[in-house]
């Protein structure tokens, strides 16, 4: 089974990094030529996200396309700017600001248009700004109704595309409204559209004390909405975006053991930010990783594992997963 | 609007108190009796809540009615007994053995019948244990299935009798299913029964980096499903249950704030663990502080607080709070 | 290496568990002989820690002498008993009351005598209620004074046996003053007695989101004080007390590195809390996973580690954990 | 007694900001001339600090020397840039790289005398990269002892000058050495230079889940090393810089009691980063919650808050903080 995964990353791994210390950058800023070059190096890298506005407009469509197919590289989402420039700072769907809210909305249209010139059926939508700081600033009720609305109007553009939510619980808010699998399941019953379904990235999962694994369940669960992938890894106060394989290497085990559980079959994205590290040795090394866990938990027969997850006995669960890692 | 407001305490407030290392108590035990007395001593309460198993069983309804009437105090609600005994510790309604699952459901059902008795209409569904600790100790699906039709089986047994979902994060378990407001969203979206709803422990909420207006906004949202709500405080790494007033002044005021604009007419109980205070002390202060917030809110015009809100500037919200405490 | 290293446990991992929901315990209570006869049966365990009250008293030395050689197993350390009664609910050395304080302090030099009768050198001062849980409750100074001198009296009485501070930062209070490694190292600077030292407990270390072998490497800078070791693992926000190989296996790898290269060679002991699960089980299997866990970091030169840590690469340092696990 | 307090700003309040997401900025980029002009607007700000590299070099002293004059806002302290460039992006006093940290030490000196320049005696040192994010990546003992080294030469260098160390637990770095205020304090007893003393920025102090009134008190308690004080708020989770007055009420009132109960002399300075905010109202607000909560505690009489700490009774320190409030 773990052949026929499908390894792909952000383009923005390859590119320079910063924070709000180091304005400049830990690195040298990076041309779209340049990252996709380096992603063309990541063994087994079969496709790239990118992020609109960071890597895609409506000038650079055919360069992307050209490039994709030079470095034989998939586009395998499309990431839409509701949260890189400033004007999104108080919030995109949910924006106090009725122009606001009609130009997220634009946008997301017009990108989804554009999505699907790169043979890529699916954006991702993640609500950074639409979320508060201090009380008494949120509106809670108008602010998830907006983005209620806002998602069906969206989906009701182009039924052909999947539009995929990714929550998460804070930065650059320190409140995020869509910020947990609760709340983006939740979203969905009333959402209510078949192309809307649901991004996980493992680290916001980690973030807001979830076990990635159940989060994984209950996206299918609650009608099979398991779109899309982000892997990486943190300490669980804050997103790192650490390297697959950096902290959590048993509850890893168990995330991977149930993306195949529930027949996941897209793909195995790195949404990782090596501030200080290559970009390029960072993806082989996360896809190492993931090689070896997945290798692990294949090690074991499935029966065997169902079975000890079936007694439930803490004990026996850590010695399953000492047999997968040590024989 | 703040004369109008019904002020209820858990019983357990005026008990012994233990934990993991003190497990002979922080103080004495007391008699049924003894802490109806001390409840009635506590200016403005009107009810108390009462635990399955410590307070209340098949063989004292009699005694408990009587204490009830002979002071003055209502039982607000029943907590079913699913988490205080052995029997119950690796899961109740999601416990992998079927017997324990079958007898989990039998006692909802008899003390919705005791609950009836009492004069009382609502029980508390805490799923303490159903949960886990251990990686590949869980059958996520099934658990949530499991769940999902127990609830839906006891609503339909007594449906003259509401049934509140209590949701925590972790304790008594790491990890318990239920555990946030966005999961036990999605669980009502699923169980979908007009007589099932949710109690907001603000505890919870905050240990699971929640705010607690927008909790309660999003029961509103979500059908309008506030059914009871328990008030304490936590420094909210951990469910502390300390005394209301203890740590979070700013956030209480948007939580009292919403709680009002959402038109909740419940009551507003005290789930405090005084371990090392004395409990009539600790609840009368509790209520004070309560009051006090409530006549700070209700300082400021509502039309101004909405005001604040639509414009959604920080600094404005803060000085909104500032004007509420300081004048 | 690995041959050499001597196992411990907390002798309370084969008693009973409660905790403030399931006050009767989640087994049934055991008597001494029967957690000794029980512990005896964990292979490769060749000590036992007592815990004060819990286990030993003025009137049962002789039985616990006898038990200790009947099984074979050493009295590792024996934890003082200022945190299981009601009367240190408000602190022991840092009481209020200056009766308490005295007791508390009688009662250390009373145990350092008893702990001396059982071949053992070593006890555990662990501050649980010493700290406060509310704002303007606790005089800082002066409590962090009396902790300071009642610790250097201890040390004076027997400058034969080695006392070890503990350190949490918070359960049973919100906050014990005596929190973080940080703290402790402060602490030792103005206790300054050759006598007095450090336990580790690792997942007291999670806690406090420190790196468990950053806080080896410092009680090895800090005139080289780790006394004694205590294991398990946790979510990191709380004390879970898990078994050994549950969560945090690339940080334990380090943390098990650093141990053996500080030249650390007291006992790795166990003190785990298995609510709900059997207890030889839970020693066994945690003991499994320091082995092999041992074993990784043995397969792997030393040269070749200290490398790594040299040249400071985020991406060789997981490629260098890789290879430890995966060969 | 509030009179006479003195409230200082960071510069960089009234600069644009950023983040990783939003790189160019939330604002416009400002000029120093224009940042000055703005200082001197907010309502009791009697000085500024500033940023080394952002704010302050070799080429521009005099021009800062102007400003200062012209707007008449002393220059209340330097932060040294060994955080702010790539070049630091692996540490500086603790670089692996053994010219990075000599650069780092020249130009600590050449910053002490920039700085004496500006009628300022003290600096600021924030080992913002000197720490590690992966396992195994970090020689503990190697960077403590070179901090430590580093620190001492510095201090000689300029005896007439006072060098604070702040501490930060995360961010920029998933893990930063000098980390607590306990690891502060140890370092400290390793530095032991009379003209080296603490910087305590209150979010950090919240970030490390510490009491910020207890880390008052302990730069007492070790050797009176309270050299200057750093205000903003945050959500505990993260170093979110928030406006004073946004979250944590209860425990400030206790921060501020213990800042005039140990004697503090120096300023009051906002280190908050108003992201989406007007920096001049941030700061105007900010200043607005520290005086009427000063008010607010000195509204009780000093013998009678003692009295509630000497008895340490929970109930009553809740009480006591009503009073201030609400009376």
């Amino acid at each position: 089974m773990s052949e026929n995964i499908k390894f792909s990353s952000g383009l923005h791994v390859f590119g320079n990094t910063l924070d709000r210390f180091v304005g400049g950058g830990y690195k040298e800023n990076r041309t779209l030529e340049q990252m996709f070059a380096d992603a063309a190096k990541v063994k087994d890298l079969k496709g790239v996200e990118l992020v609109a506005n960071w890597h895609i407009n409506e000038s650079n469509i055919d360069e992307v396309k050209e490039l994709s197919k030079k470095h034989d590289l998939a586009i395998t989402m499309v990431v839409i700017d509701i949260f890189t420039q400033a004007k999104w700072s108080m919030g995109s769907f949910a924006a106090k600001d009725p122009a606001i809210r009609k130009q997220a909305i634009e946008d997301v249209k017009k990108y989804l248009d554009i999505t699907a010139q790169l043979d890529c059926d699916l954006i991702d939508l993640w609500f950074a700004h639409d979320g508060f700081d201090y009380s008494f600033q949120a509106d809670f009720i108008k602010a998830w109704q907006d983005i209620i609305d806002g998602i069906k109007e969206c989906a009701d553009y182009r039924t052909d595309m999947r539009l995929g939510i990714e929550y998460k619980i804070k930065e650059p808010r320190t409140h995020i409204h869509i910020g947990t699998i609760g709340k983006v399941l939740a979203l969905l019953s009333k959402v209510a559209k078949d192309n809307v379904g649901i991004i996980i990235d493992v680290g916001h999962s980690l973030c807001a004390y979830e076990n990635m694994a159940e989060t994984i369940a209950l996206c299918k669960l609650f009608d099979d909405k398991l779109f899309h992938l982000h892997l990486n890894d943190n300490y669980r106060a804050w997103d790192d975006d650490m390297l697959v394989g950096s902290v959590h290497l048993q509850e890893y085990l168990e995330l991977l053991y149930w993306v195949k559980k529930v027949g996941y079959s897209g793909w195995y994205s790195l949404d990782i930010f090596p501030y200080r590290e290559d970009g390029i040795k960072s993806a082989d090394e996360s896809i190492e990783w993931l090689k070896v866990m997945i290798k692990a938990i294949e090690s074991v027969d499935d029966h065997e594992i169902e079975a000890v997850i079936k007694r439930g006995d803490g004990v026996e669960a850590l010695g399953l997963m000492r047999k997968m890692l040590f024989k």
